[in-house]
């Protein structure tokens, strides 16, 4: 498979940083077998790595580049405010612009606050609503995944060896050594299953901060959430005085006012991050002024004390402000369009091949299942070891030979950069991909 | 003392600010009453507001800036890097060059791996340790601030009201609605009394997967750790298999290799962020391969999943880099040395005034604490009211009259921009301040 001519210089540089960085890598996610590459330059949708390879990213740094690598706008905004620092114990105005561009996409934006990662976006949603509620626990769906905050962490990789009971899903610990008592506190429900979910909120009803939830989970099979089904938790939320905590920060791109809008109900809490940054670090928290008063300053006494060193610089909040300008009604439409007629070449590739595959998504993401009919559920969606080492074959046959770069799930996350050419090269590399995984299907 | 003229631009955007972020800010040390000063430009040690008044900056965003705003090596190595590409789902060979940088520095890093911000290194750390250990709770000194994950949070701000017993001290939280779990798994140990810390550390030896601490912990009271006190530490810890984790977010400015460099001893794992980042939004966690292993992705099992989607980004890298490069020993000496000129100085300022203030602190960084003899302990270094209110007193004088930006804890970390006229200024302003404040002394 490897061609040493063809990543001679990764390999060089891989053999470097597994003496330095413990496993050679920041993030599992660039990890590959049996090394990553490494990026030499950009080009819109374009990515060249140190060996001279050139690929189409529809990856876009797991689905954070909403205006692909380098937009020149947005590196322009940049340079610009370089000059003026990057960093200070001080305000700048573009944080307060900016805020006020992503209040205005969205009424249950009431009031925000910028973090450096969905991360601490997620954990300080969870802390938040702790404070409001003075209660402790939380619930979230099985086999989600928002961020390494552990009690968002809870179940998200369970397995058929340890997810239990539908009706009352184990708490499996995702990290070694994760306290019990982050375990007792986080309560697991079945995605997109109303009457189990219900059931078991019901049992824990008096004790529950949030209910956290992601409209489109990208690790449950990016499925969305059924209208009732969201309703039903909307509804429950309000009756038992808990907060729904909705975490966008990869699904804030479905929609000019991100996944929420398509459900007509105002989430009390919303995690953003991803592209928000322009392709800087950031996070947010945005929501109810009720609620997000809670880390007010004036307040006494203050409730949820926050801060953090880089929150709100001016680097991210410029390069993410640029961005989202960009990416205004139109922009989404065009983007959300194209991906469809993406979806549709695809699903004639799968049909043209013959395999049992089917997608799953909204708006400009996507993920290919290997399975005739789409998964409903995360146990569903759940890929045994033959159905992922499968996937591995046909991500690395599109990296390595069709020049495509997809995020390891299978699926796309498309910029605004991508054009019909590149949906083109797109799915007829899946054809030829389709074809080569048939006789092990 | 506000002169609505000199603050007019500050005070419209800030009105403006209210509206959409909540208090207006999204870091709590940037709020000053009756709103913060807004930047328009940097030059070195110097920033100017919105309205034309320009400060000498000894706070450097919180510690992070060792080569004050807008250092022109950094702005154009990363100027160079934009049209690169900001953020790739593959790796770049700076966070190689990075890492074997930083591992260089220092013998007890032999491994790292980026991440965001400080509080993501701290938490990851935490993780790291109880993935490696198997064991849930960790100890931590009373007062000590290591970001916003709520384990590192507990007993922040104890206070007299809630302190409890010095030789058995409570978990206090931070955040309303804290989970009882976290406060549980978190054992409370008095900074700098070995005897007191190592009888509470006996009593749950078989339980404690880290000891974290500050070797010279900022809201303490910026007191060095007793070289006993750390020694007593790394001993107890070899003697009961637990990690000794050492937080030097802020304190690894000190020396070439941190603080720990006073020491003589390794710890096991080290939380980086701040400098490391060169004005960029950055964390890391270093430590022994052995431990680190934790989080490499080529392990089966792998105990501790980790990712991050801006982690290792190789703009904070560049920055990062280019920072840390110039950061060398001569750099560090020389940084070190003004700072004890300053702090002469400013010694002198208080005997010429004639008031009860001392001064704590090494290397860049330093505390000004209005008792006459340094404070030794949190519970000695506590302000009350009156205290924190002639503070405030001096720090707003020192900002609105003097031209001045300190820490909200009186406190000075210097960067290499910062030359004898600026610290003559500082000393100056500084005596001015202090007559100002005698009489309610």
């Amino acid at each position: 498979m490897e061609d040493s001519k063809k990543n001679f210089k990764s390999q060089k540089i891989y053999n470097r940083a597994i003496k330095v960085l413990t496993g050679g890598v920041s993030r599992n996610t660039i990890y590959r077998k049996p090394h990553p590459s490494y990026v030499e330059k950009v080009n819109g949708s374009y990515i060249t790595d140190v060996d001279g390879n050139t690929r189409i990213d529809f990856a876009n740094n797991m689905a954070s580049l909403i205006h692909g690598h380098a937009h020149p706008e947005i590196i322009n905004a940049v340079k610009k405010q370089l000059d003026k620092g990057t960093a200070y114990t001080m305000g700048s105005e573009i944080e307060v612009r900016f805020a006020e561009l992503l209040n205005e996409r969205n009424s249950s934006f009431e009031k925000i606050r910028f973090m450096n990662s969905g991360t601490e976006a997620v954990m300080t949603m969870i802390k938040a609503a702790r404070a409001y509620t003075g209660k402790q626990k939380i619930a979230k769906a099985e086999g989600t995944y928002h961020g390494t905050y552990d009690y968002a962490e809870i179940s998200q990789t369970s397995s058929p060896k340890n997810w239990g009971d539908i009706n009352n899903p184990n708490s499996v610990e995702l990290v070694n050594g994760t306290p019990d008592g982050v375990k007792d506190d986080v309560i697991i429900f079945p995605y997109n299953n109303l009457e189990k979910t219900i059931n078991i909120l019901n049992k824990h009803a008096n004790n529950i901060a949030c209910v956290l939830i992601d409209p489109v989970p990208h690790r449950v099979g990016l499925i969305p959430g059924n209208k009732n089904y969201i309703h039903g938790l909307y509804k429950w939320t309000r009756e038992n005085n808990v907060i729904l905590a909705f975490d966008e920060v990869v699904t804030f791109r479905a929609n000019y006012a991100g996944a929420q809008q398509n459900y007509d109900i105002d989430p009390d809490l919303t995690a953003l991050g991803k592209i928000i940054g322009g392709g800087f670090p950031i996070g947010a928290l945005a929501g109810t002024s009720d609620i997000m008063k809670m880390l007010d300053p004036r307040e006494s006494p203050l409730k949820h004390p926050h801060s953090g060193t880089f929150s709100a610089n001016p680097i991210s909040t410029t390069a993410g402000y640029t961005a989202m300008k960009l990416y205004n009604q139109k922009s989404v439409e065009n983007l959300n369009q194209l991906t469809s007629i993406a979806k549709k070449q695809i699903e004639e590739a799968i049909s043209l091949s013959n395999i049992p595959a089917s997608i799953t998504g909204i708006g400009s993401m996507f993920r290919i299942h290997l399975s005739k009919n789409k998964p409903t559920t995360y146990r569903e969606a759940y890929q045994d070891m033959a159905t992922k080492k499968t996937i591995d074959k046909l991500l690395n046959y599109l990296f390595e030979e069709e020049n495509i770069i997809m995020i390891n799930t299978c699926s796309c996350m498309f910029s605004t950069t991508i054009t019909q050419k590149e949906v083109d090269r797109l799915s007829e590399a899946l054809y030829n991909g389709f074809k080569l995984i048939k006789p092990v299907l």
